[in-house]
C-alpha cells in the first residue's frame, strides 16, 4: 500500500487550512484595490495595514519597514539591486557567501556585469560564516553584506548578531535572506543589527507568490518595480491582498510549540539515518540547525536514485534546493562545505513541517533503509560503503 | 437603503467564484513546487504547463513565449528594463506615449537616469497614437516602442496592427501594455506584429498577484528577477501555481457574450450621463473604446467630490487610475488629450464588468444625477455648467 509522506517542506509547504479560510473573503467579497479611494479601497487598505503590523511585530520592526513583494526571489533581487544602484557612487563592493540561495548568487553574478565587485565568503565544515573573515573582507568600497540566515540545504543557522555587529562597526548595510529560518528561529532586527531582510510565505504554510522585504527606516533604495505609489513608494503594483492576509495568518499560526515538535522529529530522523552504514550528517547538530532540516550523505549511492525510489513509494524528499533541482551539477553549497563530488551527489535533504508526524518519521526510516540496501546491492561502488 | 454597486473594475475586479474553486486544490492538496523532482512537483509542473497553454492560445502565441510574473507592473518593468539592458549597445532610444500607465512612466523615468533617451508620443483628442508620428520618432538608436493598448483612463483602444507594422518595418521591438484590453478586445500577437506584451489576472476577474509577459521566441531579455531556472530562465522564483491556475480559469471564463453585454451597458451609461447638463465624454465612442470604460468630465464640479458622494451611497467609482488615486495632480492622461485642468479634475471614470447588471446602471444614473445637482447647487462655479 502506498503512503503519502511529504518531506520537502524546504521546497514548499502545504498551505494551512486556516490560512486559506483567512484568504477566501478577499477574493470574492472584500476584493477592493488598496489604492482606491472608496469604501472597498479603504477596507483593503485597513487589512493591508493590519497584516503589515503582524509581520513587522514578528521581527521587531516598524510597520513602515515592511514592504510586501511577490516572494523571496523578488525581495532578494530588490534589496541587492536596489542597494547596489542607490549606492553606486559610494562604492561598488558587495560581500556575500558561497552558500546563498541561487537568487542571491545569480543576482550577484548580474551585478558583476554592471560594474560591481563581489566577494564570496567561505564557510566552515558546518556551513557557518566566520565574523572575523567577514571583517577582513570589508573595504572602504563595501556597500552591502548579504548572508543567509538558515541555510536551505544544510540547515546551518548563521550567528546574525555577531555578523551584524561587524557590519554595524564598519557602517556597511547588513542583509540576511531569512526565508528558511523565519518563524523557526528568533529574528529581531534590532538585536541582530539587521538593516535589510528577506522573508516569504510559502515556506511557512502560507501561499506562494507573496513575501516581504524589511528595509530599515531611513535607508534609501531604488525600487525594482517602478510605478504607482504603493508600499511607501518602494514597490509598485496592486497589492496582493489575499496573499498578504494569508502570509500574516501563517505567521500568526507559527508557534514555539511547532518548533519544539519539529526539533524532536528532526533529531529522531537524524538518529535513525545515522544508524545506516556509510551515512554522514551535513551541517551542525542542535540549536544552530534549522528545526526542520536534515541533510545526509550516503556513501556509494546517488541522492537522485534514493529520492527517485522514495517517490515511487509515495515519499517526497529532495537532494537540495528546489530551485536547483533540475541541474545535474553537484550542489555548490555542499561543495563549499568541503564535501567531495561523491558526497555531494550522495546527499538527500529531508525537510519537515508542523504537519509531519512521528508516524511519518517511523515509516520513512523503515523505507529509506530498504531503498539504501537495494541501491547499494546494485551499486558498483558498494565496497566503499 | 444603501446599494452596493461596483463601477471600479478598471481598478480591480471581484474574483469569479469559479476561479476561486479552480485555485483551491492547489493550496492544500496539490501544493507541490513545480521545480521539485517528485510526484508533487511533476503534478505542479503539469498544471503550470496547462495554464500556460491557455494563456498562449488566447493571444495566438507559443507556450514558451508566456512568462508568468506577479502582475502587470512586474511585466512592464521586466520588459522595458530587460530589453533596455540587453540592447544597450545597439541603442539607447525608447519610444512610448504620454498616456501610459504609471508603471511604464516611472520605469521610463528611471531608465532616463541610466542613460536612456525616451520619446513620449502625443495623442489626439480621442486618445489615439498616430502611426505616422510613431514612424517619424524612430531613429537608428531606437530599440523599443511601448504603447498602451486599451487606455485605463479613457478606454481608447490603439490600432496595434498599424503601429506594429511601423515597428516591424523599422526592425524595432514593439511592446504593448494590454492589461485593460486583454479578453475584452482581440489580441493576436502575429497579426498585430506584437513582440512583447503585458497582461494580468486581477483586471479580468482573476486573482491579484499574477500576470504574464509575452516575449516573442528568439528575443533575448535580461531577467528582472534573477535566480532559479523557472520560466525558461527568464523569471526566477517559485511559481505561484494557485494564482496561475486562477489566471487561466479567468481567461477560460471570459467570453464574447460578456463583452457584448458590457458594451450595451457601457453605451447605456454614456447615453444617460450625456443627458446631464455640462458633461462631456472623454475618449471615443464605439468599437475603438474598451467595452467596460466610461470617462466623463462634469463642468464646475470636482470628480473627487462626485466619487466621494457616490461612495456614501454605496457606489464605487473612481476619478482615474487606482495607482494614481491618492495624488492631487490632474490626470496626465487627460491633460495629454487636451483637457483643461478643470475638465481633468471634473472627471469620473466608470468601469463595469461582466457582473454589472442593467439594474446597477439604472440606479447609478439616478443617483449620479442627484449628486451632480447637489454639488452644482453649492458650487461657486455653477454658472459655468
Amino acid at each position: 500500500m502506498g503512503v503519502d509522506i511529504y518531506l520537502d517542506n524546504g521546497g514548499t509547504t502545504k498551505v494551512d487550512e486556516r490560512v486559506v479560510k483567512a484568504m477566501l473573503p478577499f477574493f470574492t467579497e472584500q476584493y477592493g484595490n488598496a489604492s482606491s479611494t472608496h469604501a472597498r479601497g479603504y477596507d483593503a487598505q485597513k487589512v493591508l495595514n493590519k497584516s503589515r503590523d503582524t509581520i513587522a511585530k514578528s521581527i521587531n520592526a516598524l510597520d513602515e519597514e515592511i514592504i510586501f513583494t511577490s516572494g523571496g526571489t523578488e525581495s532578494n533581487n530588490f534589496i541587492l539591486k536596489g542597494i547596489a544602484f542607490t549606492n553606486k557612487k559610494k562604492g561598488n563592493h558587495i560581500i556575500t557567501t558561497k552558500v546563498e540561495h541561487k537568487c542571491i548568487m545569480n543576482t550577484c553574478a548580474w551585478l558583476e556585469t554592471q560594474g560591481f565587485i563581489i566577494t564570496y565568503l567561505d564557510v566552515n565544515k558546518e556551513g557557518f560564516i566566520d565574523p572575523q573573515q567577514l571583517e577582513e573582507a570589508i573595504t572602504n568600497k563595501t556597500i552591502l553584506v548579504s548572508i543567509i540566515h538558515g541555510n536551505n540545504e544544510t540547515g546551518s543557522i548563521n550567528d546574525l548578531e555577531a555578523l551584524g555587529a561587524v557590519c554595524k562597526k564598519h557602517n556597511v548595510y547588513f542583509h540576511t535572506d531569512a526565508c528558511q529560518s523565519y518563524t523557526k528561529t528568533p529574528l529581531d532586527v534590532k538585536k541582530q543589527h539587521i538593516d535589510l531582510m528577506t522573508i516569504n510565505a510559502h515556506k511557512i504554510n502560507g501561499p506562494k507568490g507573496v513575501g516581504a522585504a524589511f528595509i530599515r527606516k531611513g535607508i534609501n533604495i531604488t525600487p525594482l518595480l517602478h510605478g504607482g505609489d504603493q508600499e511607501f513608494k518602494k514597490r509598485a503594483g496592486t497589492e496582493n491582498i489575499p496573499g498578504i492576509v494569508g502570509f500574516a495568518k501563517a505567521v500568526d499560526i507559527a508557534s514555539e510549540k511547532n518548533v519544539k515538535q519539529m526539533t524532536i522529529l528532526r533529531d529522531k530522523l537524524i538518529e535513525g539515518l545515522l544508524t545506516i552504514q556509510g551515512t554522514k550528517l551535513n551541517g551542525p547538530l542542535g540549536e544552530r540547525r534549522l528545526c526542520n532540516n536534515v541533510s545526509v550523505s550516503f556513501k556509494a549511492i546517488e541522492g537522485e536514485a534514493i529520492t527517485g525510489m522514495l517517490d515511487l513509494k509515495g515519499i517526497a524528499a529532495s537532494t537540495g534546493s528546489a530551485c536547483s533541482a533540475k541541474t545535474l551539477e553537484p550542489s555548490y553549497v555542499l561543495m563549499a562545505m568541503g564535501l567531495t563530488h561523491e558526497e555531494a551527489n550522495g546527499t538527500v535533504r529531508l525537510t519537515i513541517s508542523k504537519d509531519t508526524t512521528e508516524k511519518d518519521v517511523t515509516i520513512f526510516l523503515k523505507e529509506i533503509k530498504l531503498v539504501v540496501d537495494k541501491l547499494r546491492a546494485i551499486s558498483p561502488f558498494k565496497g566503499d560503503a
